[in-house]
């Protein structure tokens, strides 16, 4: 059997409805081989940032060729662009309203156009990702290339969210955020050691809604269970978990709260 | 690559249990080259009304020769008929309950067969969506047709349920229902203005829970954050609003609750 | 078009984070006819026993050649196994903590292999099941025999979970307990008729948390609607339900708790 075209999806519609179904519809209805694979459809409603994390975290454990299709889109059917991306041997389709920060920040994309709406079909003014991302995506996974789309964009056209704020590095350690809760009740924090430069051997603790934790481990089982201890998880952030426990709901944090890095100190 | 079998799946089954999984074990069983594709197993436990809601709205998005599984089934193992039917080049299989009242109604079905037990099988008496009904869509997508399924049924011969109360319209205006409540809390109403004949710029306002929304958006964008709206959704619904908020959450609404349309008075 | 290369996901990664994606890319970046089926990632977080449940209730509904990936894995990044067993034409790959147990006692498994740790690549120590498992089911998928992943393990080493405690029967009947409750609310029940021989038609009451129920119904709908019941699930576990009602809202019972069984009387 041939390859099939992946086609992943990012989006804040959930699983009640129809959206992410009929998104689905048109995408095979544009390219029959499409094999859609679900990322994540939990974004919380119109958190864009939240939908470039999984897209940066996600896209390179797919094949060359891959398409991503990521839709949060607060601005539907207003005057804001989409477009069509791509880098490493890879498609990205998204709304240019700061979705793709991350991947142009980790310098994936190489090129990016437009993304004309096609005459003469009915576009719901309320659902662009269905009516022009999916066919779009869908036209990728069929094999044309970006330019077909629409006209070229310069990657610094593109719209950039503000990075997180992160306070300058002090004796005292760096103070970040809580980024997101996971289903386990991990709480994954905005610092991310490879990209950040940081030396999680030299970490002493993290604070959190004055708990502190410093018991460094590499997988949750080294920790006792029901022990606190941090770790840097498999998207490569610093976490702080239970073993075989609930985080978050003994730690009364919320994304955005924030916390401290403290370091060890040199004799 | 050959086109996929494009199967859709509408069930009230949820996503927690492995009831969805099982049915389609069947129906690749059946039909090695089916592509299943999820449409909704939220569905409110035993509505049917809301499941034909979601096929009618749903179906078109599809490549011809989509079959089109709906799965709420309360009387499963009763004497209930099960059905196939097939129109504008698209098949449908699920029982016959009333699940294809609003496809009726939209005269979308040109012929109906009922699908028989098939002899010599284990069929649990509490799931025939998965024993029954999931085989048969796996033989229509690979080729079937309905007629090899069981003996043609007049359309005129299938359940319909009754058509939601709509007031009959007087100078005040037209009194209806909510229908459905979105992932973003958008409030979904009985009206479909180009089924109903609505002219959307008559609207002067939608009254619901004695909260008068008299701002008509295209699209959410067009009214400030945080403001109610209402406008035409993407499956052609009058919706209630806010932008970038959630309507639901500040209404207090439910489905079934009554609302009313108010139109402009013209001097 | 050929057959897909089925693989049924069991997890309790949940559906909100972007796990199930990434091990879903991992899945067709090794094996690119693979098409993924999930059959449940809202297993309870750890619960193994669980996760082994739904898998043997489940496999038999798939395609001989299905690959069947498991993953409840709190040892991740211990010194624990993972297996890649095999039986009845089907495979199976899980890490090896007693996820298996169910499939063996019911003798579906024939022989097991140990999945080896591929050199040279990037293994998140929190995530064997996108970095090892789904590389191995890909492969498993892709045609090659569990032998090519690692040295043979004879049946007898793989973990077992110690058996649900059941208490003998004698004159009074037997106890058993709420296995888990499903998303209509249906209370299934440890017990497996036809594993655990017991004849339905002699079943006088179930009784739990006080409450008994003694009517026996093929199907739901043989319930008066609102009546609770009793009968055999479509998993073959008994079950107590309330017909077009939520049994589990009205009995205060969760997943552990005793019930018991009665017989009738014979004069």
């Amino acid at each position: 059997m041939a390859r099939a075209s992946v086609v992943t999806l990012i989006t804040d519609f959930g699983w009640q409805d129809a959206y992410v179904g009929q998104l689905k519809g048109r995408l095979v209805q544009t390219c029959p081989q499409a094999l859609p694979v679900d990322l994540s459809h939990d974004i919380p409603a119109w958190d864009i940032a939240a939908a470039g994390r999984v897209l940066a975290a996600s896209w390179h454990f797919f094949p060359a060729a891959t398409v991503h299709l990521a839709v949060v889109d607060p601005g539907v059917g207003s005057a804001r662009r989409l477009v069509a991306a791509s880098g490493q041997g890879h498609f990205f389709a998204a709304p240019d309203n700061g979705l793709l920060t991350q991947l142009l920040a980790d310098g994936v994309l190489e090129a990016a156009h437009e993304i004309l709406m096609p005459p003469g079909q009915h576009i719901s003014p309320t659902f662009h990702g269905r009516d022009i991302l999916a066919p779009a995506a869908g036209r990728l996974a069929a094999g044309a290339r970006p330019g077909e789309l629409g006209p070229a964009l310069p990657l610094h056209s593109l719209i950039r969210l503000p990075a997180p704020s992160v306070s300058a590095r002090n004796a005292a350690g760096i103070t970040g955020t809580v980024l997101s809760i996971d289903r386990f009740g991990n709480v994954r924090t905005s610092f991310h050691p490879h990209r950040d430069r940081i030396d999680t051997s030299l970490l002493y603790s993290i604070v959190l809604c004055n708990i502190v934790v410093n018991l460094r481990v590499r997988c949750y089982s080294e920790a006792p269970k029901g022990a606190y201890c941090f770790l840097v998880d498999s998207d490569g952030y610093l976490e702080v978990a239970i073993n075989q426990g609930n985080a978050a709901q003994n730690i009364p944090c919320k994304p955005g709260d924030p916390l401290h890095l403290q370091f060890k100190t040199r004799a």
